[in-house]
């Protein structure tokens, strides 16, 4: 598997990956099948959203922090359990269709990493299955 | 990819859609392996849950309306980031397991486009990995 | 595909799986590629999330609780409507990257069937993609 490393700026930090994942397709001349992107953290996740207005994100951003409070009883001692909530809400990977070795994406569709705990350096996995062989 | 045109009806609609990729398996003669079914769209997106009983999807509409109002002083100007909020909790794909021909689904299990901002005319992409080859 | 039986003991029990993946691995022989785990049942999912403090996912089953509250008006006559809702929050399959036999997991993260209308034996479906061939 391929690693990216994305730095995060602010505690809740969505950064869109798109060009990063493209960069690994073209270096690797993968074409048809599958893309798997996973996140190796429990305080971030990965999202597919609008990446053409900054502001769906960061309605997004501020409504997950209403659902759920930073503080809230919660009893995990190193106070960020209201990361690791948002992180299983979003999930942990998203798959992606590949043909012609181009990501098969909607018109205003952006690949996100969530960052719930940041500022940090994090790291996303990069794993492809074709859908034809010989392999 | 395979690709499926669903309509939906009101704004918050959810279409099972698990016919139609039951319809593509026969015509493609996909038999083993994993199939990714991907929404792009950026206001719409898909689950697995109960096809039995028409209450329980009309249950976590009207549930996810409440966890994330349509009006909450939002600054995406088009009106509809709860929708898109909704989609990034609910997910952009599913990967069901197909074996002889067959997806493998639990007794209640369908598959749900679930649509956020309708009614619209919406795209399902379908992408099929084969277990074994050669191919 | 490989199937998994886990007994859950309260009604809301996340339950880490990781150990029971780990020894379906070995036993196969699987070494590269992906793998599919997916929740056949529609009011228990599947996360990825600390299991290092056990308080991570005391924390999450409550604050889940309180967001979606088991009684809430709904029509389902089951009474189970919050399993339903939650179970689509989380998502009904996780996708794991092999390599060289071993699942790549972050260091803190473990895969967890998340039951919210237990207890009840549950079952989990693990399927095997390989990445190259021949096959």
């Amino acid at each position: 598997m391929e690693v990216l490393f994305i730095n995060t700026n602010t505690r809740v930090d969505f950064v869109e990956i798109t060009p990063l994942l493209n960069r690994i397709i073209g270096e690797k001349e993968w074409s048809d099948g599958l893309m798997t992107v996973f996140v190796p953290h429990t305080t971030a996740g990965i999202t597919i959203n609008e990446n053409a207005d900054p502001s769906v994100v960061s309605d997004m951003e501020k409504m997950l922090s209403e659902i759920v409070p930073v503080h809230h009883g919660f009893t995990h001692l190193e106070g960020n359990s209201d990361a690791h909530i948002k992180t299983s809400m979003l999930g942990t990977s998203e798959q992606l269709i590949l043909e012609n070795g181009e990501i098969q994406l909607g018109t205003w569709q952006g690949v996100f990493l969530a960052d719930f705990d940041g500022p940090r350096r994090r790291k996303v996995w990069v794993k492809f299955i074709p859908a034809e062989g010989p392999r």
